[in-house]
């Protein structure tokens, strides 16, 4: 996970399978998500490793019938194919910067384990923070998305001092990204398209910011690892060109006693249910 | 209340006394707080009525020994002398733009019911919104309270649709305004003051937003009417000139089962107990 005060992700399970080295020989994991339903490789010790929030942001995700969605910074792809691992009917693309990690992704669904899942998730590499004809040249075109999910880099800059580069680039999420990523995010779905998102409490402001008049119908749910204790992350959504008044809705709670999962937050981190928008 | 979806307040309960017509002749009661530990007159049928919100907002103040406090856009004075009430060291300034309610707060200190608070509690005709020497002519120098707190005119400018002029003063808080409130919180308390103040979730932004540079340690905690609901209000704490990080505390429950406040915000609604920071 990316935060050392949030461990109530995949990090403290044993990896699914753990090779010497892959193809970029980078030491790597093969992780199980939704109990074992997809399969994701990861570098081992560097770069990103996902884990609960992408799950969660994945569970903000809900349609009915066909829809496109395209998850910005999908790093190895753990939302984006958490996605399409619950919604059959979801074409889902990976948009990914980093070519190291898009490979992972593409690796990823080379998995025999992922076969179900991989002629409806494919990847792009692009920047995700590039505009106007540029961003539709990298292949993002205007109004194409039903649902844009991201799990933004959540380091800001004062937390940078990891020497590890793909972890760096992974969390050097400063202000100016957030705009330039929730830009992107509303150029290319569809008007009432919806925009998902997990991030840090302290970046409440700056999300609303971002989302501007471009979305509205904001609803911010806190996550308390306990009843009673501080939020570590808030799950956003939005709708493009909605007028309709934020909403903080009531926190979702990780764990009731002891070290379980609560069933609500185990059955979205585990792809059984959406968490709806009211 | 200042919302029609907030019925948790002393609104429903009948006045402790109701007058004819005061001196400014509008129709006024006179209503019990904490138990009956203080009275306020207000007006009745226009202008702000207190109630909840400004005993909320008077909870976040705490403090060891004296302490001076200024109640920005105090109306009827609720909730500065809420804090007087609790806090017997406390020395509060109730700071009022409109005469008619600065009369109505100072009519409420001279009642025999609240001659214990009446030597510790004043009243500033002054706008909130001056800066600079204007400010400071006005009688709000810098630099001089320890807590500032504000109960700030929630409704935004699509909902101003009052025909009553006091309570739509009340009720005309703009962007803009917010950040000149703010602004003069941090100008008049000491470093290391705390600035308290109650709103609506739609706010949270740009609260955040101005409190900028000025504040850290902002601590916000949503109110919910019950469990599973969307919050109603945020309470929100500030440190002058800190620089810790937001935290997004677990919310704040009105009521459990039925109808009743839950214990906890029983004791704060009725002055039994403060709302400490973490």
């Amino acid at each position: 996970m990316r935060a050392s005060n949030w461990n109530c992700g995949n990090d403290r399970l044993r990896p699914f399978r753990e090779a010497e080295s892959g193809m970029t020989g980078i030491p790597e994991t093969v992780d199980a998500f939704h109990r074992g339903r997809f399969h994701l490789i990861q570098p081992l010790g560097q770069g990103h490793r996902s884990g609960m929030d992408a799950m969660l942001v994945a569970s903000l995700v809900s349609c009915r019938g066909a829809c496109r969605v395209a998850d910005l910074g999908a790093g190895a792809g753990a939302a984006g194919m958490a996605v399409a691992s619950r919604i059959e009917e979801a074409e889902v693309l990976l948009v990914e910067r980093s070519p190291v990690m898009a490979d992972f992704a593409r690796r990823s669904l080379a998995l025999p384990e992922n076969a179900h899942l991989a002629d409806r998730v494919s990847v792009l590499e692009a920047d995700v923070s590039l505009s106007g004809k540029a961003r539709a040249a990298a292949g993002l075109p205007d109004d194409t998305f039903d649902h844009v999910i991201m799990n933004p880099p959540f380091n800001d800059a004062a937390d940078r001092r990891t020497p590890d580069r793909l972890k760096a680039e992974a969390h050097a999420m400063s202000g100016d990204l957030f705009e330039a990523w929730i830009k992107t995010a509303g150029a290319i779905m569809k008007p009432g398209g919806q925009l998902s998102l997990i991030a840090r409490p302290e970046s409440i402001a700056g999300i609303i910011g971002a989302c501007g008049r471009r979305f509205g119908g904001l609803e911010i749910t806190p996550l308390l690892p306990r009843a009673g204790e501080n939020a570590v992350r808030i799950l956003v959504s939005a709708i493009k060109q909605s007028r309709k008044r934020l909403a903080l809705r009531a926190p979702l709670v990780m764990h009731g006693e002891g070290h379980r999962f609560s069933p609500e937050v185990d059955d979205l981190n585990n792809g059984r249910a959406a968490y709806h928008r009211r």
